[in-house]
């Protein structure tokens, strides 16, 4: 069974800081909106459906508190991070439902419920797409700790295991806050899944010698025309996988499809701090006097992509715009 | 200046241990070829051009000490490390002075300088390249300390700056050891020359938001059509600067052409221990039932290089054969 990333027992909210892992699995408790955001900055709790799962839960205790106005509670929450889209969904929705005076916890359960049910989903939608596969490779962290639970470039995965598939996963290690060999090793290894960790400059050479038979993602924002930001990396992941006929899918909840930006150049990427490339465990990697730039994603262009896994089943990029508007019609989160 | 990486005084081979910089600079004296093998294979030296260069005065050791026949020196050089093409020509090189009753302290003496004046006609051959270019993308360390003096890939760069260039270098910070953060870092920094160390995963970021007008990288072994073997993570690079139109460079010693492979496919990779993946500076970077895979290099197929810098000029990836016939028929070293 995949680990819990999150839960709320009123008025607090747990969550596993993904910070300590793998060494060690610190559950901790937040009981107010600016802890909430606090954990969203620092990536304590990270993946762009847990952020905004986190989120949703930073509305109610800010609601709980009492001392912000829902428009003030949401600005805290939405400064951030810039890049994953549905932490301004989880914001919205539970906003929306305080301004109109309704139940905020419910809100929020229903907005996490969706996210973990629309991850089954796409598990389901995504299994028959690795019935061929034996290997494939994943970047960065799209699990259950990116997720609330289960996941979703892990959770095919997970799923055509469970029918019974042999898969074994390629784990980009993720320079350079190293979610996958922090986070996805720890979730695969929890659960015996087969696999070994790569620097990330091996995916190439793992892709170009017939060593990898499909490549699967998670997104932080997808434009309209299919262009989507992911974790950095996933660009070059994406050209090499073309490169060499490699099928390469993204898998993601309907939350962080973005029907207000019609292309990847619309989507905002967030710089982070020199020292996550700069330190590691207090040590300097580099001379004192060397800078370093530090973009947190990139953007790949929807050419690359083979397929996105949705919680509607398997979407073409030039189906997007479509597959969106269906989704609109059907559930009623804002901002879709 | 340069640094320089190693450098001979009968019968002492100094060198820099690698390993410590940036935090440290220190400078090791080995007497016996045993301790050159291991230096070898501990990365304490590396860089193709100086793994063959410390070989060849390897070989002067054990010829001083006189237990190991030239035959059975030359084994125990050989079986360090297997990519790296110049490492065979070196120890070739004093092998066949010994064997023919020659002096070994000039033969090696001999190659020494022949590496490092071909690495300066690599830096004026490559600089008119980057006379448009701000900014240079390189991977892993092909600067002095690769190369005992001055450098491959630093080379062209290190002239153009000399006749005014005002170049800015992106260093690539070369997972798993680092040799871009701390080793080409630590060299720019020394020199003033500005740069910034990224992740590798960030350089198809700034590959694709034409924030890069050059690629150049040293290499490991050249075969005959232009297929090239380097630090792992060139390839990715390679295919992503074609992807985008950036041109790409190969700069490289004579000694690093192998005239016996006619492609890529027959350039052996070495595979290194999983824990320079998994562990960092004593640390565990993922959970100890998780294992890793890293080899040390990949292998470019020649369509993604825009061209070869070597000490006969810039070659076309096509030209490679004639112009290594060329150099053949110029200069003694032996295995061209």
């Amino acid at each position: 069974m995949p680990v819990r990333a999150l839960w709320f027992r009123d008025p607090v909210l747990h969550l596993i800081d993904q910070r300590k892992l793998p060494a060690r699995t610190v559950t901790l408790r937040l009981r107010r909106v600016e802890a909430v955001a606090e954990a969203i900055r620092t990536l304590t709790v990270r993946g762009a459906p847990s952020i905004g799962v986190a989120a949703a839960y930073g509305m109610v205790l800010a609601e709980r508190e009492g001392r912000l106005s829902p428009a003030r509670s949401a600005a805290l929450l939405r400064a951030t991070r810039p890049t994953a889209h549905d932490l301004f969904v989880g914001i919205e929705t539970v906003r929306r439902a305080w301004e109109a005076g309704k139940d905020v916890l419910a809100a929020a359960d229903a907005y996490r419920a969706a996210v973990v049910e629309e991850c089954h989903r796409i598990g389901t939608a995504g299994a028959p797409l690795l019935k061929n596969a034996r290997r494939v490779l994943t970047h960065c962290n799209a699990g259950a700790l990116a997720t609330v639970e289960w996941g979703t470039a892990l959770a095919p995965i997970r799923v055509a295991r469970q029918h019974g598939a042999r898969l074994f996963v390629w784990v980009d290690e993720t320079r350079p806050l190293l979610q996958g060999s922090r986070l996805t090793a720890w979730e695969l290894a929890r659960e015996r899944i087969p696999h070994a960790v790569i620097a990330d400059n091996a995916a190439g050479h793992f892709l170009a010698t017939g060593q990898v038979d499909a490549v699967v993602v998670g997104a932080d924002r997808i434009a309209r025309n299919g262009d989507f930001a992911n974790k950095i990396g996933t660009y070059e992941k994406a050209v090499v996988a073309h490169e060499n006929g490699v099928p390469f899918y993204v898998a993601a909840p309907w939350s962080t499809f973005d029907a207000r930006r019609a292309t990847g150049a619309q989507i905002p990427v967030e710089e982070r701090s020199e020292d996550e490339v700069l330190v590691l465990a207090g040590r300097h990697l580099a001379p004192a006097a060397s800078r370093a730039r530090n973009p947190a994603f990139d953007v790949t262009p929807a050419k690359y992509v083979t397929a996105f896994i949705t919680p509607g089943g398997v979407v073409a990029p030039g189906e997007v715009a479509g597959a969106l508007r269906r989704a609109q019609r059907e559930a009623p989160f804002p901002l879709r």
